[in-house]
């Protein structure tokens, strides 16, 4: 019998004072006891987001989230910038194309994060563009990108930046108000320790604006019924009441341990299972590499080998490389409620043996200082 | 301290079997063991609404459920009929108005259902109606309608037939494929006693050619991509995972039961809380009652005062009314794993003391009789 571990970047390991939340008798959403569970929830959100604006929480996944900032914000044939550099920023492709937006994609090449001085070209070259969407952390090749430059470029040019904070909350400073973010998205399963199924985003009062006077067609991701609701606690439609409750309950460890602190703890993995991969000969897909998740690279065609011995062989569960990356990188991700002894575990793993060689050895002295 | 008892018309109680599911370590939804889970959940989801048809599952409320119906089965300007017969079922015409469909809307009191004649003399009367839309049992007032005759009717005519099915599925026989029910929609906070968060909705073939031509801007509903992925187990995006186990372990359960015992033990129970409601002078609102909730009309002005002497005296929580019937009546749940003795607790409340007069005597002797 192994114990089996989860360390991909998102879901991550629900810890049991979560987890136990959710075993407690349903509470109705329509009551006072809910709503107070709701703000206190959406208040903690706000710390982390470092943000007056409101966190609107959805029944949905991240990408339901993003969705609803798309939709919400945009109009049918108008323009706007995706900065594309993975999977995930990628979505936003998908997404304003879905919707008949008048999109400009930037790309680099997957490991890499955008250069801002690429954004300022596009937005001088391109006036009109209303809206720039991105990812902050990149999930699929583990980059860190520069929103704060974004944010800055976009409003010099009269547009709004959307971003895909949804693996960068708590691992990150995601300083929301002070960027000048008008919408961060994040998901429940990531740094919030908390199974998925629930998201929310951040909405600026120039976000706000434009949700007034929105003209997609929308119902279910409606942001003026869930901001006319919010202040209550309230919800325009039947949330997921105990992915709340657990999401609160992982919010008030976060806080317990001190933003600042859940930040430096992220760091501090993310460099010592940097430095320990180097250590085994992985070489790191990431030349901006993020505190969410570390995409080292094998040898060429031993990927999925070494993750299935990871898994098969220790129980630890790591993620593969998606898209142009499947079966080309590991994804060890650090992302959540994990110490510098998890990390430990996660990365002994790779070396095949837990008898013959302390897995400590692969660590150099300097792996987890700060 | 008071035991507090939910009997509302969804959410409804979660049995301790289901609520342990969900303190349990997480699984990665990207695995062979929760693609398992998914079709296992799936296949008995298909039992219990009689059908072949796949039956997908959505991170989203019943709401998100209706939504992607209309939006992947409907073109924009395209006609539609709307049986509205309560605050539910009214839901349809928001969402063919915010998708632009050509609506047509039929209309009784709250209280009663649809005659099937009118449906049969609206669509003869307005050709190229494509699809109709209503509740099998409307919440708002605990009415069952007819919707195999609406079914016959609408595919007379060449129309599908979409059923919000959301709280008369495990109430009541769902004859999908016999009825020829394109589209049935459930809620897992209703019948299967499960907290709410997913939906789920079974697609017809005829269903399924429609969503292929889809018009409508769709992403996070779509419905074409979650059918590529649905014989896998697997989904378009990050699934509340830990809502779909406890969904499957609800659902086993029920097979344990027998789905003809489950409808039993709810056909029991409304009866059982009908003619109680009536012994205790309590007028009933419902012409066709459902076997979800039962609407009762107190005294002129007493609605809200006798519920909150239910919850504040005996911990027991039921619904009040909705729309135009806010603080008028008070519905009394009977939707989930309720037995018998739990029909006591709920009926003995509103008599306002439990010492001085037994509750089972506002019971005449058939009440619980099949």
């Amino acid at each position: 019998m192994i114990r089996r571990r989860l360390f991909t970047p998102g879901p991550v390991e629900v810890p049991w004072e979560v987890l136990e939340t959710m075993s407690r008798p349903l509470i109705h959403h329509r009551t006072e006891e809910f709503r107070a569970i709701v703000r206190g929830a959406t208040g903690r959100l706000q710390k982390v987001m470092r943000t007056k604006n409101p966190a609107v929480i959805l029944t949905a996944s991240g990408t339901g989230a993003m969705e609803a900032a798309l939709v919400n914000l945009t109009k049918p044939g108008e323009k706007a910038l995706v900065i594309s550099i993975g999977k995930f920023s990628d979505r936003w492709r998908e997404l304003a194309n879905a919707y008949g937006l008048d999109v400009m994609v930037l790309e680099t090449r997957w490991g890499d994060p955008m250069d801002p001085q690429r954004v300022e070209d596009a937005m001088k070259s391109n006036p009109g563009i209303s809206t720039v969407f991105t990812a902050h952390s990149e999930t699929s090749t583990g980059v860190l990108q520069d929103v704060k430059s974004f944010s800055r470029i976009a409003h010099d040019h009269g547009a709004l930046m959307v971003v895909d904070g949804i693996t960068s909350l708590c691992a990150h400073v995601v300083d929301t108000d002070n960027w000048q973010l008008d919408v961060v998205i994040g998901g429940s399963q990531k740094g919030f320790f908390t199974p998925p199924g629930i998201s929310f985003l951040s909405i600026s009062d120039a976000a706000r604006e434009r949700i007034e006077r929105s003209r997609h067609p929308v119902y279910y991701f409606d942001l003026d019924k869930a901001l006319k609701k919010y202040d209550d606690g309230d919800t325009p439609w039947t949330p997921a009441a105990t992915l709340i409750i657990a999401l609160d309950r992982a919010l008030q460890m976060i806080e317990e341990e001190g933003l600042d602190n859940v930040i430096r703890r992220h760091t501090r993995n993310a460099k010592g299972v940097r430095l320990a991969a180097k250590a085994l000969g992985l070489k790191l897909l990431a030349s901006i590499p993020c505190n969410a998740t570390t995409a080292v690279l094998p040898k060429e065609g031993m990927a999925n080998a070494l993750r299935a011995r990871m898994e098969e062989g220790y129980g630890v569960k790591v993620a593969g490389g998606q898209g142009e990356l499947k079966g080309k990188i590991i994804r060890l991700g650090h992302l959540g409620l994990y110490g510098e002894t998890d990390m430990y575990t996660m990365i002994s793993a790779p070396r095949g043996s837990t008898t013959s060689t302390l897995p400590v050895r692969v660590f150099p002295a300097s792996a987890f200082s700060t």
